[in-house]
């Protein structure tokens, strides 16, 4: 069973399915077809407010890209130590933006605080031709560490961006699971508390590849289509990508998924918090929930076949479960089981 | 009927089914799983040799990628001035390569002549440090003319670029169309010919979204996996890239493919050629027909609801149609049909 | 002697002195000096309009800084293809721009012809994704070719290129030199024909290393400071370059020191003309003259110990000779009294 | 009187003789001339072994120029946090190296200390494609606090880099302070303990505009001349530059320049270290002193026309003084007598 992360599921039958209807018969390409139309469509239904749509592949092209479009090469994209963009991007952000910095920041259970911005804000040289310009705050939604930023939230730190002349970028790879976890409208959670341009995720809620840079404001995309084209991230066969996003958007599909993923782990934490020595780490607010545990337990737990990553913690032995719009409630109570019946064994003494 | 290009067909079926099997299950993600494994095993079957693969998306990060692994910033790409990467990818080879010049050849049918080749490079100031070095040479198989290269003009071009230093790439879009034309072995039109790295299409001949970076050169392919990641070109769910790949060169399916759009190639060229009033540009030796024909004739076989693009040569009114796949002899005859009853009818007298 | 280029001379001596003086006493760095606002008030007196001015060391950085300020990494930029920016800067503007293409574009006498630049933007694909924007022109002033644009030619090229929303540029490397050979203003050569931002040349006209880009589009300007200091190019001891300048424009320094050069080609060019076996290439305008003659001849001059360069020219043997502020009526005299003694003997028969 | 930088000196009577006499005759452009080939024939003395040398113009290029050298756009440069590379340079190093990451690394008095770094290392994701590759060490010498490196310390970091493949930069702006203030020999400071590069620093000590890229490494220098020229730092009247070096390296005087100013700071250090209320924040081993004191009393020196950098430090109010080759003991000892009388009187009480 596996908790690695949610991009090991497959793809929604779902989707599937929307991808050999869209196969049947000729396209134009490059996005000039009726899937693309109909996911802009959505999109401005679904944001209640007009939207310009660049469906991507991959959540590292979408972000990057989506940076591009806010910071020149001189400028820096403030975000949380623990960001996508910072730590799993192989410097995608700094590529796309011919050179930007990234400024990290700070922050308990992965979200920014108000208080850290400002402090970073008014030590940032603004206007000082030595010092790159803070140009571009990204927020990731859900968290890196599984947890949300709620709409006060985020207003107040688009705000202080915004009064400094910046953009701000949500990375919302999982923003499905945020919006579900906070029963706020989408609206709510990007343009009407200042959110300029949204990376919208799909892969990992169903998807087989498929995001979308949604632009809130619009003079942000002027000439986008150009950025996108020059990073070979213009599909020929666009259909393909927005029949994806089709289908996810369809019947609520995408909250559907991340309802689920969100409700699995939620019951992972639950069944984790009774355990002796288990320990969560953070607020359990989306779909993945880190956990301190005995480094006995983890290697047990490994070799029983569950595949997790270690998360080590402030030297802590600690680990990350992430669930997805797959995995079964057996599989939640079979890896609570194992560990449960792991943990009533003593640790093995240390070799002398 | 739709000849604007093989890039308007939808995917194989057999490609679809190999999409819907991949979906199956989890499977670790960014390519450590068995579909990408299979389809480098598949390669080096079929290429005769040890070969590193990378699977991408698209035909415009595949050639720039890989032209990225040959040529540092200050260097220049040798290309025939129709190349795709030169015309068509929005710079796409200077963004990735980090500023490299691409230095256009002029060539009949598409192709440079080993000539041309050797005169621009004694102009080129090899060493000179305010020149820009030639750092590779690219080759389109087949060209962007519809014609192929034959080994010994590739053996020819790559020894000269070889002796200077150069990497020897091929843009392989349409690789399989040029394979079946030839009636020559993958092995034969690259690495034994003197290729280093070609660029191998998919998407064009029934894949959804797929291409594949092959380097012949195992040194050139060293820390490459950087590059496709910061380049947000490395799938989370790789296995749904790879199954294409797979599928598409399981049971000859790519070369079956490129054998049928070239037939319904050859079967366009040969009735356009018994047309009078029409011509053709360039020997047919691929998917694509290059034809002069009336302007009088062009519009009205628009207005019939022909789809293709208008291919203005040297002052005259000429079309570019491309075959794929999918493409139907019934469809081949109803365009020439189409095109001979307006041919029979007078043009209309120019507006006074 | 020698004539291999204006750059093989060395500083004017009042700007030495200007040097030696601007080093008393301590100064703020990085331009907050005396010295360069009064590089700034007498070039905005010297061009007649409100300027933005940069100081910069070397002719290359000035190009390629200008160039960044008017075209995206997605654009292109138009010129001559003898031009300074295509042929000798190593990929600096492809560096500068963040991988933005250059389009050469022909023309007699290093000049672009009006007619030659609206075919090349009528056929740009402007809008179109696939292809790169034209988004600059630069022209050359003096040319390579040792020739001049008329304000009425930079007016119709500047029409042209504004007419797209294209930025011009002005490579004046050699500006001193065109406008003493066409009694024009500078005013009338630049911002009054259409010039959006000029690279002042200083270093090959008397000083020691000191160009200015000078911005008449204000707009242009904006963030520019950010481009130079992240290039290397902001220099903590302004003063130095700044001080230069100042001397250069002071009392029409510049101008005398190009209005000799231009009389020592002029003279050089008369002598030329009159002898046997020797033609000029192009009309002699500047400080530079291009000459065919015979190839045993170069040899000869070349072994007499005068430095220039050969330069060849539709398979003819040719040269050129560039003549600077120091050249001495003497030296022009020495190297034509020298070639005309060689051009007496015939020559040596051909190896057999 | 100025101890806001050393760079707000002039320069050094010698070296503007050496200016001068460069000036007279014609040379050969490019590095092509006979001060170039003394400059590095000097290095190669005192560095006791054979470099490769590349004169450029400010420190900023000089430090980017050769952190491209160690690193590809995917790598990462591990600094300290104050280091100037990622401090005070507007992102160069990002521009020149394609886009790699600074890893910023904390330490007291401005040094690194090897377990730290060590410990960075263990967590960097070596061969992680997620993960930017950590690819050169740079180390300050003397450090942006005023200290110096040990030569030891510098072997242990050294090792440590090396160990993981990565290359060692020192960024030498003021390196002479360095060498005069250990004793040690400049090869023992760099290449003996393992520097592969340093950016060797002359305008702060004495020169107009010049510092020189020195490889020990040569197999690093390789392809280095067309980084430098596509940059714009390559001089076509190199003379100028390496006539400064000449005369900065001749003789000594870099030594004696340095080991003025270090007297200097140190008299000023002696001095501070006696008045109440003051305190000193780094121990002064080059040419600046940190000094906290009351805010009132910068405020009244500011005011009193000495003119300094403000430099807050842990929320204290602090100072940053740089003394020059040419800060005179007096202006040392006006700067604390000044001090001290205001000292003395009560600060004012705050408004209320």
């Amino acid at each position: 069973m596996n908790f690695a992360s949610d991009n090991t599921a497959g793809a929604h039958p779902a989707i599937l399915r929307a991808l050999a209807e869209a196969s049947e018969g000729r396209a134009m390409p490059y996005g000039n077809d009726p899937w693309t139309e109909r996911v802009a469509a959505s999109l401005a239904e679904i944001f209640e407010t007009a939207v310009t749509v660049f469906p991507v592949a991959t959540g590292t092209a979408c972000n990057a890209l989506a940076l591009s479009a806010l910071t020149p090469p001189w400028g820096a994209v403030m975000c949380h130590e623990s960001a996508h963009i910072e730590v799993d991007e192989c410097g995608a952000p700094e590529f796309f933006t011919g050179g930007a910095k990234l400024m990290t920041l700070p922050g308990g259970d992965g979200r920014i605080a108000p208080a850290t911005l400002e402090q970073a804000l008014a030590g940032a040289g603004f206007g000082v031709v030595h010092s790159v310009q803070p140009s571009a705050l990204s927020l990731t939604q859900a968290t890196e560490c599984g947890t949300v930023y709620r709409p006060d939230a985020i207003r107040a730190l688009a705000d202080l961006a915004h009064a400094r002349g910046m953009g701000v970028h949500m990375d919302g790879a999982r923003f499905a699971n945020a919006v579900v976890s906070l029963g706020a409208s989408p609206a709510e959670l990007t343009w009407r508390s200042g959110v300029d341009v949204l990376s919208l995720g799909a892969t990992k809620n169903g998807a087989m590849a498929a995001e979308a840079v949604v632009f809130f404001d619009q003079g942000r995309a002027d000439r986008f289509a150009f950025r996108r084209k020059r990073a070979g991230h213009l599909f020929s066969k666009m259909r393909f990508l927005s029949a994806q996003l089709e289908a996810y958007l369809a019947d609520g599909l995408w909250l559907a998924n991340a309802g689920h993923a969100n409700a699995m782990a939620a019951r992972l934490a639950a069944g984790l918090a009774a355990l002796p020595g288990v320990g969560l780490l953070h607020p359990v607010e989306a779909n993945a929930v880190f956990a301190t545990m005995p480094g006995h337990a983890i290697e047990a737990m490994k070799a029983a076949g569950f595949r997790f990553y270690r998360w080590p913690h402030d030297g802590s032995d600690a680990v990350r479960l992430v669930t997805a719009f797959d995995t079964q409630p057996a599989d939640v109570d079979a890896f609570l089981a194992k560990l449960q019946s792991i943990l009533l064994i003593p640790a093995p003494a240390a070799a002398t």
